[in-house]
This record gives structure tokens, C-alpha cells and sequence, in this order.
């Protein structure tokens, strides 16, 4: 079966004492306005414009601040299973959603979206 | 004076124990071939399709991995006193980049470049 992926985000995480300065600084350094993801108010999300990427901020519970990337994909079992092989760990799944860390250690996602995100520019076609 | 800035990519930043790991891995798994930047071999860049933002790995010297943001401008100076007025601290200065840190304390770039990377759409205009 075909699916699809893409990098579509970088999202700064932030811990509730910095969330609020760096929400607002983000927001002023690029000139977005960010507004809150359907569903899960902790995430805020700023389009680019023409560039077809989104910045986020992310409220963590607790934690450091860092930055992570988000990919996409037509089909997340499929995606999750085909980045294990490359080295990535699987974390944990939250819905549609899946943490995985990468072969340095690095938390990133991969989000389930529908087929009209993809194309054959804008994405890899995993066949 | 009128300039420009905008978001232009995302860096995962690999000490040497995961850097050709880390290339490898998200070569793989964003499906895009990376090459080395222009007169920066330490740094390999990949677009993105018809996104307008890019991807790179960086071999640190040493240190923790992480990701790090790239902004662009085509007023380097203006910029910087911008950013910095709004709580960015400046750390360092590299040739026609400065490495800057956000409220939180997380590191990220702000690098000259050409007016012709700048238009309506894709940046934000600073009067």
C-alpha cells in the first residue's frame, strides 16, 4: 500500500514558567498571529503565509524547553513502522498521534492527516 | 528603514557520535536528499519540495543534540536590535549570522540574505 509523509512543523515546547513570554515572543519575532489548535488548547499554532509550514508553541506539563518536528502521513501505522526500521523509538501513541525519538534521542511526532495534505511536491511517497 | 524576516528551517543539531546516524536517519526518513551548504560542509541541507523551508543536519563539536530555527533577513543589524528588544539575548555573531537565544533560553539563528528570499506572502515586513 502507498502512503504518504512530510515535515509540516516545528514546534517550540515550552514549560508553563516560560510558556506565555515565549508564546508572545515568537509571535512578535515573526510576525504571526498564533491561535490555539482545534482540541488541544496547549498547542498554538501560526501558519507562514505562502510557505506551506507551521511554527507552533506547545505548553508542556513540565520539562526543559526545546524545539521538535512534526511529520505527517496518510497512513500512521504504516509511517510509525517504516521509521522504527530506519532507527526511530517509538514512545507513546496519543490518538492519532505518535512520539517517537530519533537515533540521537530526539522527540518528534507523527501525526495522522487526511490525503488532501499530500501531494507529489510537497511529499515522500512510501511505496 | 523597511526590512524583512521570516522562518526559513529547521536544524538538527548532532554531535559527532550521531551526526552521520542523525543524516542518515532523516534522509531517510523525509525521503529528500541532503548536500553540504555552500562554503559550510558542517552543515547539510535539504528542501523541501514545494515547501518553502528547509531541513538541515549540523555536526556540532560536541554537545547535546537539539533542534534548532533559522530566521532569515535582509537587514541583519535591524533585526537583531528587533528581536532583542523583544527578549532575545544575542550570543554570538558568525560572519552574516547571529546566534541568538529566545526567552526560554533556547539558541537560534538569524542569518543575512538576499532580498529576492523576501516577498509579501512568505515574510513579515518591518517598517
Amino acid at each position: 500500500m502507498t502512503h504518504h509523509s512530510r515535515l509540516v512543523a516545528a514546534v517550540v515546547d515550552a514549560p508553563p514558567t516560560v510558556h506565555d513570554r515565549e508564546l508572545a515572543f515568537w509571535r512578535d519575532a515573526l510576525g504571526r498571529p498564533f491561535s490555539p489548535a482545534d482540541g488541544h488548547p496547549e498547542f498554538q499554532v501560526a501558519p507562514l503565509g505562502s510557505v506551506d509550514f507551521e511554527i507552533l508553541v506547545q505548553e508542556l506539563g513540565s520539562g526543559e524547553p526545546r524545539v521538535h518536528l512534526d511529520v505527517i502521513t496518510d497512513d500512521l501505522d504504516a509511517e510509525v513502522t517504516r521509521l522504527e526500521a530506519l532507527g526511530a523509538k517509538r514512545v507513546r501513541q496519543i490518538g492519532e498521534l505518535w512520539i517517537l525519538r530519533d537515533p540521537a534521542g530526539l522527540p518528534f511526532c507523527v501525526i495522522a492527516a487526511p490525503p488532501e495534505r499530500f501531494d507529489e511536491e510537497n511529499s515522500a511517497r512510501w511505496d
